[in-house]
This record gives structure tokens, sequence and C-alpha cells, in this order.
């Protein structure tokens, strides 16, 4: 077994850019971007692309029954559980080149460099397709992942319908990539998964490299204010029950609490229902689409009391009745120590900048944490743009990051 | 010509209630409430038998373009401008029993009245019903006294379609409602509305009329906050241009701005749409109805540049974009001193408990007050609620308001 030279081992960001550009051609948007769907045609022909490479590279293909890829290059001793990397091909509507596509692009290279250098590894290596990540088309999103987790039943994962009732199950077949292997998580050595950040803090800060040390807790909510529908006119301000006016407070009170727990809190009102919605009546109602998150899952909790607290206060100050309905709860994730490690070795062995940081997105290694040590790598991207065709990356940006998928891979695979 | 004894001449009450009883079983809702909307088949069933009762009270009905129709009570000198009184027979789709038919069956009570005590008048007397007035079948609101008074064309108002792109002209003529009467003001000696108050002042304030001075000045507004729309994760606080940020001072700012020149200053948030409007996205757009009154122009002037002022502000403090556009405006009315003090001897010579105050909400007599001598009186209504089928009001004050209006009208009408 050779040696693993830091300074010399290093994946080719020609081929990495090269293959980026090639496979975002399928599906690609006047704007620049790409419309890659899931388990559409484009879709189809994205896979199909992917498993070619892999083939070619002297990877095994299977597909399990939630047409989950895994391109497999074999270990020494191939009976070790494997280590795992990758991400998603599908993008969103109006989606960019990189979201997803870079991590599985970024495993075929690790997997490509290797073979160039005529390197093995113990454990052997694998790179993973995961279906529907985005949840464009089918929701919820990382819906492959989740199955495979054991978050999601598989029924549950078939059964998931399109706008036009199509399912997931039905397009899979369709499309060819319903496979046989079990859609369930078997034992695992580790699991990388590089990712754009999607956000601007790389890039504000000037560094290359996020080590990330886990995701961000999400609590979703619809909050529902309800007031007294009246006349706009002759109604006086000091009888009202308008919703909006408890409305103002509530969001100056959550802003607040926010940045009382700066700077990983995040507050955000997506969206909002006046009803009756007439121009000249005190709306009966508002509902409000609230998104809470916080990477350490106590702070959450307490973001959510005191979000239910100040919302009960204002309401009944105001005369309102208020509801809270939470939609959705991601438990805060902690990456495993000895994979962040392993990333935060290889940043350190190559020097590129970095910063140890959290994920603010949901993504497939959220579910797979969850059945196998893992963690991710950020790079850059421009503004923190994504999931829109403007969305762009510097080719360096991806190379550094491929760079340090391939060694942590290497690391975990040879430890 | 006998003296007017204010302590003995007086309105029928009963058969005042007894008629707007009968008139709302045309159009009877399950909840007790009224759905007869402009010119439908009820709408004429409401109208034919207004007419019939009019005639068989000695009134000559002729009908002008618009459909307004107009029941006459000659007077000694029946060259003279006449005094009118009327309102609307249209509803709202979940209306009342009372919202402007009140108004047109105590018009037809005065004359009645008038007959029984073998009273003639110097003027003559005119009851009207205006088409239209609620504009909840076809927009705008009140385009038969509208067009009357010379607000708007008469095409205009013929061409006003539903949603099933039928006009009021096709309307009129199905129905047996396109009169040969011009459309257009003639000289009044004064025109006189008496209304539910469609508000909870009155009742609140324990006084059975309303001598109403005016009606608010009324502006609305589409308020756009501009930002940029970022994923609610990974996007720091402090980093975002979010519109939500900028509305919770402008709602705070605006409430307080209503306070200050309260208690008429009336603001409302009727509406409101946010774009993407999704959940974990901060959205790029808010839209807000904005809807500001004030019964004094100068003062709702002040309130446009004040909020003007504001929004810029607060959209410059936080890096959003605004743009105010005017939807509509509608100037204050000061309605013409001799017809309110017509109203307050008659409320005086009567006894009865009263506020001078003014509308908050449009009439029919808005636009009348353009090209006659107007004002109108106001009777409580429970709770202050109307647009809706639980509309009510007790019948002693709707008799009260039905015998204001009778001396007012007698007054005028003699002097």
């Amino acid at each position: 077994m050779p040696t693993i030279d830091s300074n010399t081992l290093c994946i080719n960001g020609d081929r990495l850019w090269a293959r980026l550009m090639e496979m975002a051609r399928i599906g690609a948007t006047a704007q620049g971007g790409c419309n890659r769907q899931a388990l559409t045609d484009l879709d189809k022909a994205g896979r199909d692309l992917f498993v070619q490479w892999c083939r070619a590279a002297g990877c095994g293909i299977s597909v399990d029954r939630m047409g989950n890829i895994f391109a497999r290059r074999a270990g020494r001793d191939d009976v070790l559980p494997a280590v795992i990397t990758g991400s998603h091909l599908d993008t969103q509507p109006t989606g960019g080149k990189f979201d997803g596509v870079y991590g599985v692009l970024a495993g075929l290279e690790v997997i490509e460099s290797l073979n160039d250098a005529g390197i093995a590894t113990e454990a052997p290596l694998e790179v993973v397709v995961w279906t529907n990540e985005e949840g464009a088309r089918f929701s919820p999103a990382m819906i492959g992942s989740g199955v495979w987790a054991g978050a999601f039943e598989l029924g549950y994962g078939h059964n998931r319908a399109d706008k036009l009732s199509l399912t997931i199950g039905e397009e899979l077949a369709r499309i060819g990539y319903l496979g046989e292997a079990p859609a369930e998580a078997r034992p695992l050595k580790a699991a990388f998964e590089v990712h754009i950040e999607q956000g601007p803090i790389l890039e504000a800060e000037n560094r290359q490299i996020g080590v990330v040390t886990g995701v961000q807790g999400i609590r979703w909510y619809d909050l529902t204010l309800t007031g007294q529908p009246v006349h706009a006119g002759p109604t006086p301000m000091t009888v009202r029950r308008d919703p909006f006016m408890g409305l103002a407070p509530i969001l100056q009170r959550l802003y607040a609490l926010a940045e009382a727990h700066g700077p990983w809190a995040r507050v955000t009102f997506g969206d909002i229902r006046a009803e009756p919605g007439s121009r000249n009546t005190v709306p009966e109602r508002l509902v409000v689409a609230v998104d809470l998150r916080h990477p350490e899952q106590s702070v959450l909790d307490e973001l959510d009391a005191a979000f239910r607290h100040l919302v009960e206060e204002e309401a009944t100050r105001l005369g309102l009745q208020s509801d809270i309905r939470e939609e959705w709860h991601s438990p805060a994730v902690a990456f495993d120590s000895r994979c962040v490690d392993a990333v935060q070795q290889a940043v350190d062995a190559l020097g590129y900048s970095h910063l140890r940081m959290c994920s603010g997105a949901g993504h497939d290694s959220v579910y797979i944490a969850r059945v196998a040590p893992t963690s991710m790598i950020f790079v850059p991207c421009e503004q923190g743009i994504s999931h829109n065709e403007a969305e762009n990356a510097a080719p360096e940006d991806l190379e550094a990051g491929a760079n340090v998928l391939l060694h942590a891979m290497l690391h975990m695979a040879n430890s």
C-alpha cells in the first residue's frame, strides 16, 4: 500500500468541472440553470450518464427499491463496512448546476483519482445518488435517503405523488430505476457529503472550506391569529380586534428573540394569508408560516417555548385568539466527531482556509446520520445564492472540497 | 296648510317594520340575512314590490337610464325642486335586512305618513332607489348614484360587467329597469338618506340618532416591500433583506399615527400576499392593502404624507425597496350645513338622544352631495355588525330615524 502524501495526491479539478458542465446540459435552462426534477426523463438521462461514468471507472452498480443508486469501488477487504459519499442529481424547477450534483460527481472524482494513482483502500468506497432530495416534484424532500435510513416506510415513499398524481413507485418503474436492493441501511464505516454552502457565510468570511459539525434543528409552524372582521370605515380603532395589531409585535419580538440567540438562531416568516382578504375589512384571521432554527436542540426548544409564550401574551393583550400548529420538527443533528475530525485533519493537511459551521439547510446527510457516522463538507457559493438558476461556485473551491472529501474518505477507509 | 306638530306627527313604525320584513323575504338566507344582489331576478322582485307600494301610495314612478327609480309625491308647487330621500335595495351576497333597504322604506313611510295625516308639502318629495350601491355584483360600488351625479359616464356604468361578463346595461334591460329618464342630476332642494350606522359607536354611546355631518375621506393603497428571497436556514439574520422586517415597524407606526389622529383616523390592512410564499424562503415581496380614512381632507392628506415618509424611512433602513400605489381616493365630504341643521332641529324637537358624527362607510349620499344639498341620519345597529347576515337593528330605533327623516324633509320642503 503506497503512502498517502497529502501534498501530492489530489483530485483532477478539470475533469470534475467538465463533468459538472456536461451534467448541467441535461435539463439546462435559458438562464444558465437546471430543471432536472426527480424521476423525469431528464433525471433518467442524468442517472444514466452517472452510471455510465461509474461503470467506466470500474464500479459495480446497484439500485435499491427507492431508486437510490450505489456505485461501489471494492476495498482490499471487501467485507468491511463501506465508506460512502453522495448527494442527489435532481434539481429545483429553476435550480442551479451545483446543488447536489457537485456532491455526487465529487464522489465519483475521488474514485477516479484513486484509480489514476493506483491506490486501493482497505474498506470499499461507494458513491450514492439519493432519490428526490429536493422535494420539488414529490413531497417530502429527502425521501430516498429518508426511506433508506428508516425515517419513512417504503410504501409511503412509493406512494408519494406529484401534481399529476403520478407516484414515485410508478415513475421509478417507468424510467427503469425501481431497483431490487432493499432500501434500508446496512452497516457503514462512515458517510460524507460535500455540498455548496447555499448560504453566504464562507464567501463573506473568505474561507474555502466549511467543516460542518451538524445541522440546525428546524421547527415549522402555522401561526393563526383570529380577531373580528369589521368594516374598515365605521369601526373605531380602539374597539377593533385586528390580527395585524397582534402580528406587528409578534414579528418584532421573534426577530429580537433570534437576535438574542444570535448568530445561529434563525426566524423566517415565509408565507402569510389574510381571511377574508378584503381591502376594506379588518381581517378575521391571519395565518403565518413560521420557521425557527437553531443548531442546538436545547436552544431550539427554548425558542419554541418563548415563541408560544409571546404569542399568547400578545393575543391576550389584544383580545385575539391564537393557535400554533407545529407542521414539522427536524431535530438538531450533531455530526459524528470522528467524521468531523477526519474532515478537519484533511483541511489542516491540505492547508485550506476553513470555518467550523452548522448547516442551515436540510440534506440527505440528516437522515444518514441516524444510521451511520456522518459529516459534511461545504464550499462557498456565489453570494450564497442557491435554488436559483444563477447559482454559481468557483472551480478552485469545488476542487478544494473534493480534495478534502478524498482525504477524509481515505482516512476513514484505511483506519 | 296644517301646522306641523312635532309631538303628534310621526311615522307608523309597525308598518315600516312589516315592510322591512316583507322585503327581507325576497332573497332571504337560511341564517336570517338577505342575498338580493343588484339586477338579479330577486332584485327585480324587490324593485317591483317597492314600485307597487309606491303606486298604491299615489306616487308617480320614473326610472332612469341607470335603473335608478324615483317615486314622486307632488308638491303644492310642483315646479319647485324636490326634496329627495333614498338609498338602495341591493345587498351583499351574505348581507342583512337593513343596509340600504331601511333608507328606501323609511322614505316611503314618510310619504305614507303624510298621506295618512293629509299633509301636503310645498315642494315635491321623492323616494329614490339607487342601482348597485353595494358593488358586490358589479364594481365599483355606488355606480347608480355615481352616474347620476356625474362622477361616471353613462356608458361606463352600462359596461360594468359581473363575473359572468353580464353587463349592467344588459341586465337592466333584461329585468325591465332600463328606464328612459336621463341618468343625470337635476336641481334639488335637499337630499337625505337614513341608514343603519354599520359601526358600533351609537350603540356604545347609547344614542338613538347619529346626526351625520360628513363622510370620511378614503385612500386605498397597495404597499409593496421588496427584499431578497433567500433560504431560511443558511442565511444569517444580519444579512437578510426581509420584507417582514420592514412590515413590523410599518404596521406599528401606522397604528400609532392613527392613534395620534384619534378618534377619527382609521388605518386598516385588509389583505396581504407574500411572494413566492414558500415556507422556508424569506419572501422576495410583500404586497399589503392599506386603507386610510379621516373625515377631514387636510388630515387625510397629512396621514398620506406621513405614511409615505415612514415607509421610505423603514425601507431605507432595512435595505428594502418600497412602492406605494394609490388604488383609489374618495375625498372627505362635508355635508350641507342647512341639511345637517334640519336633521339636528328634528332630533331636538323630537327629543331623541343623539351624537354628531361622521360616516366611515361610503354611501350614495357621497355622490349626491356633489350636486345637491345633502345630509344623512344614522340609527344604531346591533354590535355595529353589517355586511353580514346577523345584521340587526331595533324597531324603535328604526322608527326614530324615520321620524327624524320625516321632519327634516318637511322642514326643507316647506322652507
